[in-house]
């Protein structure tokens, strides 16, 4: 944590540009889960709250991450001043070794959050940035806009919201929230300070629309703790918890619980291991001493007094969670006994990980606590009541539902207008469209490029639609190469045509479609040389539609075909 | 329907066979939810109840359905001698082609399943079959077994539950089904016939477990009904329903809403239009005189005067739904004021496809209604006080789950053992575990061969683990062929090497990297000639190594590396 400093009057003044127009730009989270990036520009000055991360979607065959497509501010490289992080979580910190390769300037956010980015920039090989801790309350002066963090509940501790002060009004940015009446920290959300800035006037609003869906008001994380309570006073062997890994309001309630029920507790897998010790350092996490011991320690000890913290919470492949299921951990073998937490709730897309988890674990014996069936997790954003009342409590002129996809952002459309929000104040915008605001009138002001960047290894933005297509059809139905050689001069074929196939059959079984397509190739080739048809791209076409064409009549099945023609 | 005909009593009375061992042998829907298939089996009679297909994981690339692994069936050929079917859905009949290829015997099923299956036939060319119609409580002597078909609740109408009478007692299957007290054509599930079967003494249950996660009882689908009045009674513009082709009850509901409300019905998916067909023809739909109209009329009448029913409920990427939302149907284009109820709830794994369609017809300026924000579908299986009434009324003495993953399948022995049923008398058992049952015992006798069988296109069964695998790996990273012709008495390189990729990397932009990766090739080959080795595969495999490695280095990628050598 060397690299961070405390710094809250960095560049000065408010200028004095009064008249001008001031531009709400969202550059990713809107219209998505994830990536979330917001552009607020006065002038000469921007300053972008959160950088994130998403994972990609399954038809992103072999893609790693997504990142937001940050063009516009490279084109705009000198006006950009800050960072402000609201909070620690990937989707809106995973985004910043990315973008501190590409914008040397000053970073803004809670200990925590700074703490959690520091690991991640380490570990991207970034020595040099300057990370500047706040907290909530804190004002900060960056060109025209003073900046007020706001203490909110969240998933994780040290979350902030944020409020811009601008020569046009105030905007402020709920970061992702809720409004644990009980939160595990004790450290409700200020709301001293939203409904001063809302008796004071806010011009715009930005909030989180992520349970917009869901009626009612999203309970404490207070409450996974009493169930937590419940199950190990039940339990007869081990408990196995698996979370996120940054999600330490959870981890604190399953060590303090360990500890009551004097359990000694192993933490299991790399991110784990990571933000325990982090949180733990910057003192966010509450371990008693001599509660941890080492997962080779495990078996010193009768299976009543362990408790393992795992990640693998989403069914991940290769996490912890999922090797002990497939019975593939080195270290943690499931038996009858074993009571297995899955203190998480799968995110649309893994739920069939997670369900193939269960059963695993099911199997092997153990006795399993999930979502579907028990009060294992709770969210952390706010639910429809939650929304109401920070839009009572805040009162603005204009509303910009944030962080969803899109029918979330309609629906938290609906409810400001419930709430008397007038229509035409309300803004369902895309990533890339930008929002104009003067202190009298709000609308939207054209384009800029937004989008994603895909990251596959070490390649940022290498893998675009061409190679995703290829995948695709990869993927669906393989491969055929067909090679030959041609006599230059000649024209004969002096080798091959050679098939070679892969994820198309199974080729021992299939030898005779496979002779036959070569068949198929050879007459090809010879209706072009006595038709005169001599140019490659000629050859290949003639080769690509009749073979195309043979296989899919035997197996219903379009392979990619691609012709190699060498010459000697 | 010309090949069905009804046919009571077949292979003549019960064989004096008397204290011999009952086989029930599950070969699908144990342990997964789909292609359910069930083996009865006492001395030298088998019957089947059921043979359904499953649509594939997504890791099965490519991969169009999965059906049971028969070979169990096919080794005791010339004892099976029929099939009983539940009901019409896809994993009850969709593996009854591939079944019927293989086995010719007398299929017994309701008159709306048996219309459905035989369209399924007739599509996959199968001219000839023995389909006989049975109704509820019919009873059928098939060699040692007496069989009767007792009425139950579905979301397809026409379901039946099967009894079977056999030497050691009395077995019942439950089907799938659901205790909906008003069912949409008013046929209640037979409670008479299994309260007089407990009454009796059973001997085995097997149970539908499907929702045994689920508390409370599954809502009558009468009530989707009522949402959708509510819906057409505000709707200013078209309607555009899109539900399973096979839920007749739902079809049933939405016709007799637009009747009342004065609208025109026109019918869109392939699938729809078939049910629409075979269920009217056959009687279990009721469409009133001149309400049906072509999808080519619709712009003859007011937007409020029409009504769409369509396929695509699961955000298939090809279904009619899927190509309004997208813009990309030639007869449907969605405009603001259209309603789109999207009367399904989707299949695990398909959450993100519905999601997106959701989001697009928002984006069209569509009202969309959805699963989760109103009562807009209800499950056709039983929540936990139906499994327990279904349980009561038969009081087995074995307690057999059926139908759903490994955790539904605990969940519901839970139940069971809650209920009263003998913990040693409840088997969770997994596809391919022979039960066997005396008059006075009960107990786990080993295992037969079953699995999946992966049909893909026309291949039955020809695409195994390595193709998967393969495809696999295509769809992560794609490919890098390299080409070589050598002259085989020189050993020289003739032509070549050179390099071609697909869905590795987009590769105008990664010149260098391939030139590079040539030059590693050219090395490696070098290194390989001066050490003497001249062998294919060890040329192959040091082309292999080097290329991976240095493609790992720079890219952090796995593409499958494939070196094709050719001789002159």
């Amino acid at each position: 944590m060397g690299g961070l400093y405390i710094n809250n009057k960095l560049t000065g003044g408010v200028f004095p540009i009064k008249d001008g127009k001031l531009q709400i730009i969202p550059l990713g989270g809107l219209g998505e889960i994830g990536k979330n990036m917001m552009v607020i520009k006065y002038h000469d000055t921007i300053i972008v709250i959160d950088v994130g991360l998403m994972f990609p979607e399954e038809e992103l065959l072999g893609i790693d991450m997504v990142i937001p497509d940050m063009s516009y501010l490279l084109e705009n490289k000198d006006k950009v001043k800050a960072v402000l992080l609201t909070h620690g979580h990937e989707d809106h910190i995973g985004g910043m070794p990315y973008f501190l390769k590409q914008f040397d300037v000053p970073v803004y956010g809670t200990r925590l959050t700074l703490g959690l980015l520091n690991a991640k920039l380490k570990e991207a090989g970034i020595a040099r940035a300057s990370l500047n801790v706040v907290a909530p309350r804190d004002v900060l002066n960056i060109g025209p806009f003073k900046i007020e963090f706001i203490k909110v509940s969240h998933s994780i501790p040290d979350t902030v919201g944020i409020a811009v002060h601008t020569p046009v009004g105030t905007i402020v940015h709920t970061g992702d929230f809720k409004l644990d009446p009980t939160p595990v920290d004790g450290k409700v959300t200020d709301f001293y300070k939203l409904a001063e800035l809302g008796e004071k006037g806010v011009l715009v609003l930005m909030s989180d629309s992520t349970n917009a869906e869901r009626p009612g008001f999203t309970l404490s994380e207070k409450t996974v703790g009493n169930t937590f309570e419940e199950t190990f006073r039940v339990a007869e062997g081990r408990i196995i918890i698996a979370t996120f890994a940054s999600n330490v309001h959870r981890l604190q309630q399953a060590i303090y619980t360990a500890h009551k029920f004097k359990r000694k507790v192993a933490i299991v897998g790399r991110s784990m291991v990571n933000v325990v010790e982090i949180a733990n350092e910057l003192g966010y996490l509450d371990i008693p001493d001599g509660l941890l011991i080492d997962l080779d320690e495990i078996n010193r000890y009768p299976h009543k007094q362990v408790v393992i913290l795992t990640t693998g919470s989403q069914g991940e492949p290769m996490s912890a969670l999922t090797r002990m299921a497939m019975s593939e951990h080195r270290q943690v073998e499931i038996v009858a006994g074993d009571t297995v937490i899955i203190s998480a709730m799968p995110i649309p897309g893994n739920e069939k990980l997670v369900a193939r988890i269960i059963d695993q674990l099911f199997k092997l014996g153990a006795k399993v606590i999930y979502e579907a069936v028990s009060g294992i997790h709770v969210s952390g954003h706010p639910s429809q009541e939650e929304l109401k009342i920070m839009i009572n409590l805040l009162k603005p002129k204009y509303f910009v539902p944030i962080h969803g996809e899109f029918r979330h952002l309609i629906k938290h459309a609906e409810i400001a207008r419930e709430l008397g929000i007038k229509p035409h104040n309300i803004f369902v915008v895309e990533n890339g469209q930008v929002l104009e605001f003067t202190k009298k009138s709000g609308r939207l002001a054209g384009k800029v490029p937004a989008g994603r960047v895909l990251v596959d290894g070490l390649g940022v933005g290498d893998v675009g639609n061409i190679v995703l297509r290829d995948r695709k059809q990869l993927a669906q139905d393989g491969i055929i190469i067909v090679v030959l050689t041609l006599n230059r001069e000649s024209g004969d074929i002096v080798a091959g045509p050679d098939i070679v196939t892969r994820g198309f059959v199974y080729v021992r079984e299939s030898e005779q479609l496979i002779d036959e397509a070569k068949q198929k190739v050879t007459e090809a080739l010879e209706r072009c040389f006595n038709h005169g048809l001599l140019e490659w791209s000629a050859i290949k076409s003639q080769v690509r539609d009749a073979l195309g064409k043979y296989l899919f009549e035997k197996t219903r099945r379009r392979p990619m075909i691609l012709p190699i023609i060498m010459e000697i």
